[in-house]
């Protein structure tokens, strides 16, 4: 069972998308920060505003990164890296949880 | 903005009722858990091992508690208390954020 230690998470969720797509936000040791997030089935855009290592730990969808034609398909694990300051596009199938993490 | 410190988060998330309603672990510092979660609009039943105390973060729902015949309304902010080894009734009707601790 793999657990972030020694980190600070904040008790509010982050909401979107009617709560389709909610996340907490972890403060990790280095003073980075993750968000664990949950995403139900669903079509979705998201703008970043800095680098973002999207880590699936468990769904099914596609993805449409930034300059793409090709949707990028992940069933069960996955990641993908989107550039700052850009735009991406989900398509999810199944309950898909994730860890966000925004590397300097 | 409220956190909690020192703590370790389980990284993958617990899911039930197909992903309408799921939550992160924690693990704080004196070794207690608690658990951040979201519940999408629905009708829940829920059964607890242990006695919970669960605080509303934010929502719109009502609570059946074990042997009331009166639902507990709360909107916004609100904390009720859970029996071990019993069950409890929800009807959530905006997306809801919640803190649920488990105390010995």
């Amino acid at each position: 069972m793999e657990q972030f230690s020694g980190v600070s998470v904040v008790k509010k969720a982050n909401v979107y998308f009617e709560g389709k797509v909610t996340s907490r936000t972890v403060f990790l040791a280095d003073g980075s920060k993750v968000t664990l997030g949950i995403m139900l089935p669903g079509t979705y855009e998201f703008g970043t505003d800095s680098r973002e290592i999207m880590e699936i730990l468990s769904g099914d969808l596609s993805v449409l990164l930034p300059g793409e034609e090709t949707w990028l398909e992940i069933k069960g694990e996955g990641t993908f890296h989107v550039p700052a300051q850009s735009k991406f596009k989900l398509e999810v199938r199944s309950v898909t949880d994730y860890c966000c993490s925004y590397p300097a």
